[in-house]
């Protein structure tokens, strides 16, 4: 059984696609949304993303049965609290939230009563806001649902019939599990993207302009992963630091092998790893998780 | 004056890319070949990258006027050694190495008599070999040229010219300097994409099927760049040592530093870091050195 009535509660890059992908392909769903940001109700009223902007949460889901919150992991709490006295009984609230465990926890804590089943869509860019959105932005991506042990198998279904609609692929893991995952395959990334696009603007001997200028030889796909969102970010690591710390860790000790390597002339330690590692680029393009045009397509042609 | 013979020593993804390019672009110039694995003259032969595929690199320069090595760094003194005694008098001899120093140093050596102009064309791709090549790979790109000290203003000009007519943009820089510039714009980046995808590789709690699955949060970009040619990567490091590790230890306190502030908790050190790495990625793209839409183009639309 499908939903008549979504409700949106935030309405950033990710909201907006999710209200852009129902109208596409549910377009007899109902759509309600609320954001926090007078700016961004606005500019969602003017795109025409959602059928009624609210000017306060409670009235966006006053009649959904389903409520999803696409906010920032660290204003999950603030933003379920704010629902709380308004949910119509039954509703599922879910999110899409890169952490989950501490996100199942603290929406559970302020919505007691309420029937909750994270979720995370593996899915984004780097841009933010309500024109960022797009329809097929969740297009072969995987949903993962991470219900907790007492979820009722009905509801749990009926998320993934929804995320399924918009064209994602849906997974069930546990929360914990997730995180430990996303920090490998998501966050870990980010935050040594973030990383090293700082220490190449804090150079003496080498100027911004130049980093910008030869960017082509690798350090520009790093800065399209430190773009990213900065509030989603900072809470990420804030919500997830258990499994980032432990991911970092074994980074920081794998780089410290190659530097050694370097370091010692050792050309075959270094030779080996690279072979290694183009094998799991391959099995990324093998399975749709990337396009296999060199160079993203950037160039070829 | 423009080049009558350009002879490329090496026909991998570079050196069958300036094949390519030569013939679009100056259909006049006679072009000649070799490579050191018969698999691969027999390959550019087949694709007519070359008027002449020779045999052995004496006689692929016999009768060139300019003569690019488009080998692995730590491949050049072989190559340029083999060509030593049958160089034309006054020929260029120039090369597409990613480190500029030790290669220019070790042609030196092996060609003390010859027209050395070092260069590194700043544009490549995951892909190797003679079909990985393609015409518009040097467009807008940047080529670094390192002429030394003594070499003469008409001839550095002369390649300058020859590198514009293939379409990039010329810079001329002292050897170190490049080396330290392409260290953080690109060698660095390398070593930790190589690194994170080894890192993902090893786990015990998270299968390589769902570092490949979920990807799309990050991980593939890094994926694209440690799928870069094994042997080529290997020679970077081993020739650009002093720089590599140089940035290294400079990423590795940023990455300390914020790997403290996760353990904190404070979210204000992460949120202004995240912040200011924007700006960067918004000067790559206002400079033509990247596309602007999101995710590279994979999802948009």
């Amino acid at each position: 059984m499908g939903f008549r009535n979504v409700a949106l509660v935030g309405l950033g890059l990710i909201g907006s696609s999710i209200a852009r992908a129902v109208r596409e392909a549910m377009p007899e769903v109902g759509l309600s949304g609320y954001d926090m940001d007078a700016a961004v109700r606005e500019r969602a009223a003017q795109l025409g993303l959602v059928d009624r902007v609210a000017d306060n949460p409670g009235d966006a889901v006053g009649d959904a049965d389903l409520v999803i919150l696409c906010v920032p992991v660290g204003a999950m709490a603030e933003a379920g609290a704010a629902l709380a006295d308004h949910l119509p009984r039954g509703a599922i609230v879910s999110d899409v939230g890169s952490s989950k465990a501490a996100v199942a926890a603290s929406l559970r804590a302020v919505l007691p009563e309420a029937v909750v089943i994270p979720a995370h869509p593996v899915a984004g860019t780097e841009n933010s806001g309500p024109d960022a959105g797009f329809a097929t932005l969740f297009q072969g991506r995987w949903c993962i649902l991470t219900p907790a042990d007492d979820a009722r198998v009905e509801d749990v279904q009926r998320l993934s019939d929804f995320w399924t609609s918009l064209g994602a692929k849906v997974e069930r893991m546990d929360a914990k599990h997730h995180d430990l995952v996303l920090a490998v395959t998501s966050h870990l990334p980010h935050l040594i993207a973030y990383t090293i696009v700082g220490t190449a603007s804090d150079l003496e001997r080498v100027t911004e302009s130049e980093v910008i200028k030869y960017s082509a030889g690798g350090f520009r796909d790093f800065t399209r992963i430190a773009a990213s969102n900065p509030t989603m970010w900072r809470d990420i690591f804030l919500t997830n630091k258990e499994a980032v710390l432990d991911m970092l860790q074994r980074f920081t000790e794998d780089l410290s092998f190659l530097q050694r390597a370097i370091r010692l002339d050792d050309g075959d330690t270094l030779f080996d790893l690279f072979t290694r590692t183009r094998a799991i680029r391959r099995g990324i393009v093998a399975q749709g998780q990337d396009v296999a045009e060199p160079d993203f397509g950037r160039q070829s042609g």
